[in-house]
């Protein structure tokens, strides 16, 4: 190989590893916007602040946008750079993660549209305190899943994954209450079901974030764990000590 | 050229087209399969069928099994093939439409289960004539947009992506229906709850069939139209007169 040649094709990797941290760094913003509009949309609902609530909806638009840009961008490195292994596995990895964040943001403004209906209609403080909590454990979740994207830490991923069983519980708990409340009180039921509605984008988050560490799995490991049960996959990864 | 590479690119050529054709049968068979489960899971709750909503909730791993199967030949595409241009949108359409049709299943399987716990229930007419009509409508809006992703026909793909808001609107109504005729017997709570779900999930699978639909335009004419008002796209693309 020529020096020419070898200094161009150093410069052309150079120039690729950039575009891929590049197109992380913005997954990254995307994922920060979202976890913002998350939280606001928890206390547009747990403080009944109407006006937040709207913000959260209005901004919805900027988390799409980002997403078709980043899109764009991931499309343009798999024609121009066609990566292999496991560079093609992160821009795979990105695309997928991007659509579970827009997701999340779709979520986090449906829970908004209930926090304005529900402080239009006057104070109602059943079942919030329930709500903040599975919120902030949910946001939580979407956290770590993209700390974990950022650091390639499947250990930590298929920990949050585990999670979701949890949430799971949590949602169908608030439900079964949510039954009794507006049998005992039918002039309610308007009420709590636009806060069941919230809780239930809740649990679909909680699913968004699962899905995320899945995707970290699969860029690190190279493995589809969907639709597997994740306690059996976390044996077979963890390093043994014999 | 030479013979010898002519040949050998004509034969990786074809090669590659016949991958291409063998996917996208695979996501068309997968399509067929979905569309299988949501007619199952729609008479499930229609024909108060316990049976048949147990059969769709089992057979849902099929799907997923085939998302995982398809996505994984899609990703050997991309990195043995290296595809460019609108062999490369195509990969990443299919892709996406089979994360879509994944969804669809899990909507589906989520109204057998509602079929399962309202037929376990004893009758229960109200609202079933709404879904089974909503019904059709979302699994015949399916059928079309896979039938568009067949024929990379972009001006289909549009019209039935516009449905969507119909869909929305009968669902609202449905909701409407629903609170008065929980407001009006607290007793049923639980049940009209389990058909509310239904018809949430419902709901669901015309956006995930307007999704298909948006892959088919971005697939055919190389634009992303999600996130866009699709009256203006479809005056946009409609080939003038003049």
């Amino acid at each position: 190989m020529t020096p020419t040649v070898k200094n161009h094709s150093h410069h052309i990797s150079r120039q690729f590893n950039a575009d891929l941290e590049e197109v992380k760094k913005h997954m990254l913003e995307m994922g920060g916007l979202v976890e913002k509009q998350l939280q606001d949309a928890i206390n547009a609902i747990a403080d009944a602040d109407s006006a937040l609530g709207s913000r959260v909806i209005e901004q919805d638009s900027i988390v799409d946008a980002m997403e078709v840009s980043i899109d764009e961008e991931c499309n343009l490195i798999l024609a121009r750079r066609q990566p292999a292994a496991s560079d093609l596995r992160l821009v795979l990895a990105i695309i997928k993660t991007v659509r579970d964040l827009e997701r999340i943001g779709d979520e986090a403004s449906k829970i908004a549209k209930s926090g304005v209906k529900l402080s239009e209609r006057g104070e109602f403080p059943n079942g919030v305190a329930e709500f903040r909590q599975l919120g902030n454990r949910v946001k939580k979740m979407v956290n770590m899943a993209l700390d974990a994207f950022t650091r390639y830490d499947t250990e930590s991923a298929l920990s949050i994954a585990m999670e979701d069983s949890d949430v799971d519980n949590e949602y169908s708990s608030a439900m079964r209450s949510a039954i009794n409340l507006m049998t005992d009180n039918p002039d309610l039921i308007s009420k709590v079901l636009n806060l069941l509605w919230a809780f239930r984008a809740l649990e679909r988050i909680g699913d968004h974030a699962k899905n995320i560490c899945e995707h970290v799995v699969y860029l690190v490991a190279g493995t589809d764990i969907r639709h597997e049960d994740l306690a059996t996959v976390a044996t077979k990864m963890r390093p043994t000590s014999d």
